[in-house]
């Protein structure tokens, strides 16, 4: 596309892009939107250095004037769009690249990899934490996904509200608070479970926590306490009927004095059985699977598509809104779009606006998008926390039916002002 | 872990790890190993350097001892395992680690997380490759999942019988053939579909496959060929009724004298969709989302579980088979592991034998492990032709029924030994 457009002197045409979906997965409330500040670090790093131009070459995958154009290749456009932690809903605008043609097409793939992989996780992170209710939850799922989307992963599951995560390269490429705990393979390398839990407190202290279910729950919970004492930080039990057993330790560990010792439970954790378990004795919940997988919507439907663009080269040229017009459900709405989140009298959100007109007088303060990238500078970086606590806002001021875990329609309807 | 073993004294101790899996997805007939050469990559760069030494420090995630061990980390021990495009089936121990503890479980996380993402990618894409017959199948989910996964995804839908991918990263680092088509954006920019159609014959040549589904598609294959000529490489389809449009879209093509002009269709494909369309006049295929997401199954469920260890430091110290014994259905079987596939008078696989104990003279030529890593040093690289290759005639050796892709049980029963 591009090396034709080049060619045929449409290249430099000024074109405006949208991130959207045309639905939230199927009987889910509301989406999230997660990824904005990798976005915008893959934007501001987005070049074709001399290994890249040499395989295009060599590859013939473009022409001579093509490669000399990517040599030179750096986002020098626009971006607005929803700050991240968000929420969102069919039609949203998330993200707006304006930019000549050439230099905002090639952002597609990585704009859409970056939100259709982290809002999938957020938006699961999000529920699980609505289930959890103020319990800590800890990111576990690493192995259950590549081992780099894991890192995104676990930044993402912190903005949808997990508390921390057991994926120290996310720790320290994002800043996100870590915890551990041992695997059975620690207690099977000992030669009894009492000496892998002294080699365990002898090594980190008593506030450690201790895996409960290699062998019999009710002896290790003993043991834990003996060998620990009654300050034993927590123990984890990761398989059997997690409901019943959360009760029992419990009482036992009530039983030992070990009153303060907590209770973390892991095991092929989703919302669903997290809320199962909201009467349980339970003190954190550590998710693997369900999380980094979506909890059964791994990806998001968000599209890039160009919605306007001008009609010669230069920046001044007027914008023409364009749209696809074909059957089968993937038309598109032309024109620059601006969005804002209506509320009631109570200041409860109760449509998502969106138009291409200009700004009705009473939503105008309560536009969506936040200015991102202006001429390729970055402009909009923030910590994690920010966006862990947007998203913690945008939530609670969504109407009470958007914490149901059953499935429904969004919570919002979207208008066409 | 790691730290309490070192303290411990135990850190030392020979350890056999294994990956398996309890079960496939439900309702699949055979998993498809992938990953294997990623894995080989991942071993021997698996060091930690002097940021993350930092990081892990100023955290106080470990102790002093540990970062000196960490520092000079490298993996020393031997790998074996079933080779990249082997069908596996619940409790193939798909690779097994042997090293001290210390260094063995360093690289759990790893492991599980390359082999769980691209066997996934992989069944999939092998279904896929199925339903399709010999018709080409096109990568084409990088904007789909997370920007790195993608590039994984590609190289594992290769491994599982795709022919190539629109991820040109994928094809700089795995050097896997790459093609592309343009998409409504690039017909959107220009003044009509005819300018767009021009422009990109006039860069590609005749060869090129055009877009027509952006307004009429039958208008669209009208000026294509008006505009390439009969030798026009081929069109696109994504949208609509794919059944119908086909054949409607061939017999337009070959009325108007393009007979070899060659339909390409995309638009949310699954196997069922590629397979509904068998008898249609399709000539290629481009999978997205499904196919990166592992069609409705994005990560495998295998483990890495230690299943021997010595009782003491020393690489002659005699190894006890250990496991887990607790309630829950994750218990596991003690002992490093061999496995064979028994094959009938036909020659046709029946059953994945697995023991602990010696190979039956019968299977001993039928092992399926082979020595990837020793003492540290990868031994068996190979290109992802030779991995492909072995896929197609694993899944050839398997009973018909393997290649159902309607619900069912593993095809082979997995014995013990």
């Amino acid at each position: 596309m591009l090396q034709a457009a080049l060619r045929a002197g449409s290249a430099g045409r000024r074109s405006v892009f949208e991130v959207f979906t045309r639905r939230l997965p199927e009987g889910r409330r509301y989406g999230v939107v997660a990824g904005t500040g990798r976005v915008l670090d893959a934007v501001e790093n987005f070049r074709f250095d001399a290994p890249v131009l040499e395989f295009l070459a060599e590859q013939r995958i473009v022409d001579g004037p093509t490669l000399d154009w990517l040599a030179d290749y750096r986002f020098r456009g626009d971006i607005w769009g929803y700050p991240e932690g968000e929420v969102y809903f069919p039609g949203s605008p998330i993200m707006r690249v304006e930019g000549t043609f050439a230099e905002a097409v090639l952002l597609e793939t990585v704009i859409l990899s970056i939100l259709n992989h982290d809002s999938a996780v957020a938006a699961a992170a999000s529920r699980m934490s609505v289930a959890a209710g103020g319990r800590p939850l800890i990111e576990m799922g690493a192995r259950r996904t590549h081992e780099l989307a894991a890192v995104a992963a676990a930044r993402a599951a912190y903005v949808g509200g997990f508390t921390s995560t057991s994926d120290l390269a996310a720790g320290f490429r994002y800043n996100i608070p870590t915890v551990g705990t041992s695997a059975h393979a620690f207690t099977l390398l000992h030669d009894s479970e009492r000496d892998a839990f002294r080699a365990q407190v002898d090594s980190l202290g008593g506030g450690t926590t201790l895996l409960v279910d290699t062998f019999d729950v009710t002896e290790a919970v003993r043991m834990a306490v003996e060998i620990a004492g009654p300050d034993l930080g927590a123990v984890r039990i990761d398989s059997g009927d997690l409901l019943l057993l959360a009760h029992r330790v419990r009482q036992q560990l009530d039983d030992l004095g070990a009153t303060k010792t907590r209770i973390v439970v892991t095991s092929d954790l989703d919302e669903y059985a997290i809320a199962s378990l909201a009467a349980a004795p339970v003190d954190a919940y550590g998710v693997g699977t369900q999380l980094v997988t979506g909890s059964g919507h791994p990806t998001c439907s968000m599209v890039y598509k160009l919605v306007a663009r001008a009609d010669s080269d230069g920046a001044d040229a007027p914008l023409r809104p364009v749209a696809k017009k074909s059957m089968g459900g993937k038309s598109s709405i032309g024109g620059r779009k601006w969005a804002a989140r209506r509320v009631d009298a109570d200041g409860v959100a109760e449509a998502e606006v969106v138009g291409t007109g200009p700004v009705p007088q009473e939503l105008a303060g309560r536009q969506l998008a936040v200015e991102l990238v202006r001429a390729g500078e970055v402009v909009a970086r923030e910590p994690l926390d920010a966006a862990r606590d947007r998203h913690a806002r945008a939530r609670a001021g969504l109407p009470m039916s958007a914490m149901q875990l059953s499935r429904g329609e969004a919570v919002l309807p979207t208008e066409y002002a």
